[in-house]
């Protein structure tokens, strides 16, 4: 029975190796404790925010109880009320008014990805993504749609800030090597490295796209969670797109800025009329219970709330992300410096046992197995340099505190100053450094 | 920018008439009500059961709210204690004790039958289903997967029952016209008839399919919603199912037995590891809120809560169903016996207007525009004949009394007995007659 076939489009999504997803498992089920258990381990390896609960669970305990209307079934898209609210929420964000018909909600950041892939691509035609980039772009774009991935590979040099160049020289690539790309794709701000892009970038890489006549799918999942000196600007935003916005898709969800990832709950906002209807439809797949989808329109009914909230989340994030980079430069630990995110994209290059992305894998497995500190290689991120690992540090302080030491312990360096101080330093603004 | 490419596989998607789903839509916005809205539409179109929400209200009142737990990532093929709950429940529906690492808890019944057919199916190979269906099908079988929905008719002269030899003739068919078959799909109790299928039958289909080497998927959603004096048996039970419960993938859902359609939770129980594994990545894609698994497992912690509802559920859908049978009766409307589901099968062929399934069309949109009914014709669950309609009772008793009262004034049929009357009446057992 076990060599039973399965359709190969199946078999496609089971060819990845789950290293990383037990990792997870194992480290959530055995996690650290400081006074129960000290030797266990700490997860820094997932990009949940956990420093948020304690604001949502009150007003998350006083909204009103699901309705009779909230049992039965509503548009697969979305409901108008949740739609409505969202296209309130991000219109500020993007910049210019948007048309809650415009959005279609579905399960998650993942299923909008996998939506607008869907639509734009046939199997086979492909989708630039620059690299290094969350890993989960290659199932959530390519698992069902067929599409392959084709990264445009970042400069180490200068921390892989994003370029146009280097998206253009990919999509020049493959027209030469007669592959069709329809789109090209990016977490803004990104994932893994934090990177909050600027206008004359996203400009400029709007101009790219344009030339090259493909669509520009825009996750900018985190755009609420920025908290250094550059603010938010969307792909959508008319001061940086003012000609490509029937071709610009932007995916958003309630697991970051939110904090609520289990509820599984993702917008796709198009522009263009046909490809909306074709992304409805496969909403009808993957629609989000109407019961959350109260929860969350309740939530942003109250916009004060949702301003509060939004601020001291990155308030928060900023004092998270300063702690940790005061500990990393106390140990000297270089990093890529982040203005948005949950995470920290480190430099431990010179530390790897061997060459490669083998030494990277085996850095990792020792740090896991030995030090008992979760976090991903680079290669999960399909990074075009080995030696780069994504620290997520969106937990309690003295977690972040107790991982980094251990790490450094490792790596067999000395603490510069106090490592145990989980006090909130300011962060480094300029650059990757030790 | 109307004229806009999308991919193959989205186009094939919106190729589908959306007349009825306007309808539904026409219907709900314009309701009838006895005082303020003689005149409005009556909505019988929909699958929906709208007597038990008395039943749920005070119980999910009484839930324990969400944590912070709830609101964290969990395993994307559904949270361990709400599988747990669900097997428990289906161990009892199906006659053997079920495994909950075999279920797959993912977005609606609609996301378990995309998700099996596509672990099952790639793109031209197809799927045999015994007509009239469930129109959906088409679309969760084959809009994705790519599969070819192949119908095996049934024969009117017995009211459509299910027959093992109609789908051995269907399977016969396909491999002399060198189509691939991966499996046979059925509704069990079926939707739009609602037949509960005896146990022999279930037996010689189950032996047709192994004789064929295909898989069965028995989409069992109504499994609970049985009335009538035949008992629910599963096609994965062992008394009727010795050797092919490998092959054998039961899909269910909280829609229609909990009446919590809006809530779209589904699950896929499938005994095949390598099966279980493709389907687990294709719930990644479409994974539930774990608030709302949260409720739903909550709802299921109270095994004589459940009981009762359920207990309840079956005594009022009978009700419902005998209050409308006896109404057709008086009207002298024909229709094919129930012993399970939301809805009854109406023979309005001898009033058809003109001749086939044009002539269904029509008078299905005579009674929209004019009688200002709702219901499905026989032509949207790809029934072999034309002239029959699916009404759905599942709502407060005038509102039936009224439908049928119009439909019958558009007929042409003068009432027998009061028609008004709104006291349920015993349900006929013994076949279609006016
Ligand atoms: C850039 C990006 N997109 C999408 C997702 C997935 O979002 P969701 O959980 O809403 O599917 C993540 C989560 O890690 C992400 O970082
Ligand atoms: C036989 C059958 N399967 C599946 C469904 C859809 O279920 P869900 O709303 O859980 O996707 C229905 C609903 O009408 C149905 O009748």
């Amino acid at each position: 029975m076990d060599a039973r076939r399965v359709s190969r489009q199946a078999a496609r999504l089971l060819a990845d190796t789950p290293a990383i997803a037990e990792a997870h498992f194992r480290a959530e089920a055995e996690p650290y404790d400081a006074l129960s258990r000290p030797d266990g381990y700490l997860n820094l390896g997932t990009a949940e925010n956990r420093l948020l609960w304690d604001l949502l669970e009150g007003r998350l305990a006083q909204l009103p109880p699901m309705t009779e209307a909230t049992a039965r079934y509503a548009p697969l898209h979305g409901t108008g009320v949740l739609r409505g609210r969202v296209a309130e929420l991000l219109s500020a964000t993007v910049g210019t008014p948007l048309d809650a018909e415009d959005l279609v909600v579905i399960s998650g950041a993942t299923g909008a990805l996998d939506a607008i892939a869907s639509v734009l691509c046939d199997p086979g035609e492909a989708i630039v993504v620059p690299a290094p980039y969350y890993g989960a772009f290659d199932t959530d774009l390519g698992g069902r749609s067929g599409a392959r991935i084709l990264p445009a590979p970042l400069d180490p040099a200068d921390g892989f800030r994003l370029t146009a160049s280097a998206v253009d020289r990919a999509l020049r690539r493959a027209r030469e090597e007669g592959v069709t790309v329809r789109a090209v794709a990016l977490s803004s701000p990104s994932n893994p490295i934090g990177e909050v892009h600027r206008p004359e970038v996203l400009a400029e890489l709007l101009r790219v796209v344009r030339a090259h006549d493909v669509d520009l799918i825009a996750d900018e999942i985190y755009a609420h969670a920025v908290f250094g000196g550059e603010a938010f600007t969307s792909a959508a935003d008319p001061a940086v797109n003012p000609d490509w916005a029937g071709r610009t898709h932007v995916v958003w969800g309630f697991a970051k800025d939110f904090g609520l990832p289990g509820l599984k709950t993702g917008v796709l906002h198009t522009r263009d009329p046909r490809v909306r209807e074709a992304a409805r439809a496969l909403a009808y797949f993957a629609p989000v219970s109407t019961a959350t989808q109260h929860t969350l329109a309740e939530l942003l009914a109250d916009r004060e709330w949702v301003a509060s909230f939004l601020a001291a989340g990155r308030l928060r994030l900023g004092a998270s992300y300063g702690h940790l980079t005061g500990l990393l430069e106390a140990y000297g630990i270089p990093y890529a410096p982040a203005g948005a995110g949950f995470s920290v994209w480190l430099d431990l290059g010179r530390w790897l046992p061997a060459a490669g992305f083998e030494g990277e894998e085996l850095l990792w497995r020792e740090l896991f197995e030995k030090a008992k500190v979760s976090i991903l290689p680079g290669g999960a991120f399909r990074s075009p340099r080995p030696g780069w690992f994504r620290l997520c540090h969106t937990v309690d302080a003295p977690l972040v505190a107790e991982a980094v030491r251990r790490i450094a312990v490792h790596l067999g360096l000395p603490p510069q100053t106090g490592p145990h101080d989980p006090t909130p330093s300011p962060a480094p603004r300029n650059g990757s450094r030790p």
